[in-house]
């Protein structure tokens, strides 16, 4: 359902970024933003990566979100073929703990931007949509408001909480 | 000039960051969009800083850019203050290289994203902003494809050029 | 009880520090000195926290305690707001494992230190902020004292025992 | 004659430091404030190090200052040996940048904390000293107040200069 | 003239990576092994960096190097375009020192390896090359037989002058 | 039995290197490449390493494959002894994380590559080793080739089953 | 019985440390050289790392080794109060792997060496430690002949099993 | 001269080397200690370097330094061919600044010790070799506690000077 009418593009690289991306989704939807997500690999399927990179802005899509670990190249390839807003998520997936992601991802050339969020920050890579969408977009505007009101609300309830604890 | 009418916020720490950071502001020109560039401080005048970004899409701006180096606070500062997107730049001012402002950024906790690009990438800084401008802007969407396309054919030139030399 | 009265303001970005700042609270207790604790965010509650900072001096405040993971605001933004001395932990709370808390809490730039502890040494920021206060504090100056000896003692215990399993 | 009366102590390990640590020596003086400052090495003259950090407080020093490069030993031994607050400042004197000399002096143990500031900040290390002074001293107090004031209108000093150049 | 029957597919993604790219072309001359350079960009012209990927085993080309910094996504990008072997030379263009591009090179995911060399080492891919080649043509290994006894030869002139030079 | 012929010789360190290295056994099997495994110390049998080395070619080897931990010497040494390409495979055995085995992996000197892989990555050893084969032997040439669009059939089932499954 | 006596002196921050530093004690025990093993803080007993380290030559110590994690000065500390040499011994005891132990214990100033092996290596402080012993000990030479034999021989049996495993 | 009966025998990878390793010479020429000194390659004259070391014994040498840069192997190769201790000088000649052969040269695995000293510091190399001679010769102990005596008088004329400036 959140699928109908999508208007951010989420892709990762491997079935294994799904627990740490599906952040992202779940935020869409509770904002009740449609998205489409897609597994593409930029070495293994990078004729599809390409393709849908291409074409999503002719499908309605805003923004796209990459994710992927190692080096992670899945955000920069998009980037590479399309002019919309790409934003990137490296993800935390061997030994190296993000590191090589992060830089994989952040340090793109000049002429192709990657959005890059914190390693495993889906949730932040599907704010930073609804951020770019809420431009244009009063209604998102609107509940981005709301989701600040409510997470200034929710650290006060732990302060409170930890106040009534300690004393 | 460039600054009536301005659609873009760009902010940074110090004025030793200007020779970086002014290639954001050429880009803009470039492309037409209005620009204001404000040096404030996260830590030496935070209530400027705090008020300057709580201020800015009343003041019409769409887009935010931050420039820091080292523990490069004022992004994320800028980005608490508002629900525009926040785009990061870190600067490489120290003997750290920009690790340590690179990571000062990017790794914003959940719920404030800032769009981070790479160390020094001023200049993707202001093409991210246009790109996300231009998901309801035709006249940028349009200027983005051709500045792509120029990008394609410069890099055609310095390989035709290559090749040339080589023969 | 150890509330009435604090001396040293303890502030973490989020619940999920605690089990490593209390540590910080635990000794300022075992010293008989009062300290406040609060769960405030330099990006989900920021004007809380500045205000904190703020009217710390006045509430009788001495010195600030600021933890934080990730792209650690939350000290520097506190020492913004004050011209008391703030110490800095930082929190190793995700996959760069402390690098990130501990570049983005330790460069700060001229004019607005923060004084940074360990990775996770909640500890020695309150034996810091003792020693701080002992400046002008005879009582607690004593007390440090003794709990240099004490930790002397304790190394000595160890060493002995060792040499009574090895001989 | 700043020297005489010293309230802060100023040791590093080579007289190479002292380009760098002038800085600290140059704040303490402009706010009045006496200094005493030593070469002494921590693994050259340990001896004459861990005496002049013993006999500190009677001394009359309130604040212990210690710059090293490399394996920065310095201002832990110091801290080893007294309980008046020390401040390190990693020096970023060979090829690892300063990465060597910032974890050689932030991450001491429990029972023994160093207050460190940014590779090479000097300058916020005598701050920081005259912050911790500051809890127990009015007119330096105010004088921190006034320097805050001070940075801010020099932020925005710079901030109108480069409003009128782009204007 | 080395260009004529090209055996080896040298690609960077700029103009500036030719100083450190041009050693790979000048051993392959050596060798006289002809090689076709170019410059495409992962990013910028990714469908000729594509094509010219897929279409190098059907244009005679053996074995495929990819020089690139920063987010290096280009020796990658070509891998996942062919079933040649790509060498991949990480290039340290910017304040992250060639960590970043390294990184972005050699961690490539399961199925699509990028055989890589040491920062800047350009010249070692042309050896690596030839080496491949070498499993098929012994004109090839007869040349690097000698290289290597060249080497050893040279390491010996050298140690021998040092001698001379000392005694 | 695939030992029997072999092809490709794959040399490892330490017996605790196996189930990493077992990858690329399994996959040079999969290809019917026989292959010979071996345990051969950089420093602790060097003369058999060296041995093992120069006498591969003669032995018909045609791509050697070296895996090791920490410093990692082994694919280096092997790689000084034979003009054969050889490919290193850092192992994550300790600490830090494999940044140390690759970095005295990769970073070669002039004259002697080391074909470095991912860390931990023996898959793609064994599929770099069948690409350098394949340079020169069509059957396996057409495996890769298989492989390749296998790899794109299986990336697009999961592509396909989680838009099952979120539909 | 093997501290009857002792010819190498061990010394270690915390008993944490012993489950690394056990290792040494074993190989010494094994080679039939007495050593003393000790926990000595640089920080919380300096008098007495320092006396024990000043003492060591005339107890009839040759070798001395220090163990510590975190901002280890320990080694560093035992070697500026003796010409003895000092073997260091990074542990790897907290979030940031032994980075930070193994920077701050090399990275010695000109003037003080400490003999450092890696991170965790234990093991290997003992075989130095026994090398050096031996440059004067014939009959620690014999064993150190020995034992290297028997290195090899038992890489040597792991390699035979492999091969009848996989035959 | 100082290389007539050599007891100390230095070796580096190349010639360029040569600038940092000279002061290890230069100190044993100030002990009176005689090296020798020779440039051998761990990759490019394996059979030489494995020879030397082996040899090196009964040669009357009685300790080994190896200097290299990169991914460097020469120390551990070397230590691989004898059981003299062997002193492993880290050489930063490259983009990765020393981190590199740092950890390529101290991550040595068990049973291969090399006694890392810190970057480029060929200097404490000499000085470790110094000690190490001491163990069994009362003229280089007395020597060394000299150089000790005059180091810390080297420090406190520093220590002097600068008072005397300040004052």
């Amino acid at each position: 359902m959140s699928s109908a009418d999508p208007r951010v593009g989420i892709v990762m690289g491997s079935k294994s970024d799904w627990p740490v991306v599906e952040a992202a989704r779940k935020i869409l939807d509770d904002f009740g933003v449609g998205s489409e997500v897609r597994i593409l690999s930029a070495h293994r399927t990078p004729a599809q990566a390409c393709e849908w990179a291409s074409g999503a802005r002719d499908r309605g899509i805003e923004v796209l979100i990459g994710a992927a670990g190692g080096a992670a190249h899945l955000p920069g390839v998009v980037a590479a073929h399309t002019t919309l807003p790409v934003i990137g998520v490296p993800i935390a997936n061997g030994p190296l703990s993000g590191f090589d992601s992060l830089l994989a991802i952040v340090q793109m050339p000049k002429g192709i931007p990657v959005a890059t969020v914190g390693v495993g920050r889906a949730d932040n890579a599907a704010l930073l949509a609804l951020q770019i969408m809420a431009t244009a977009d009063e209604a998102i505007r609107a509940k981005l408001a709301d989701y600040k009101v409510e997470m200034a609300r929710k650290v006060g309830d732990t302060d409170r909480e930890l106040q009534a604890e300690l004393s």
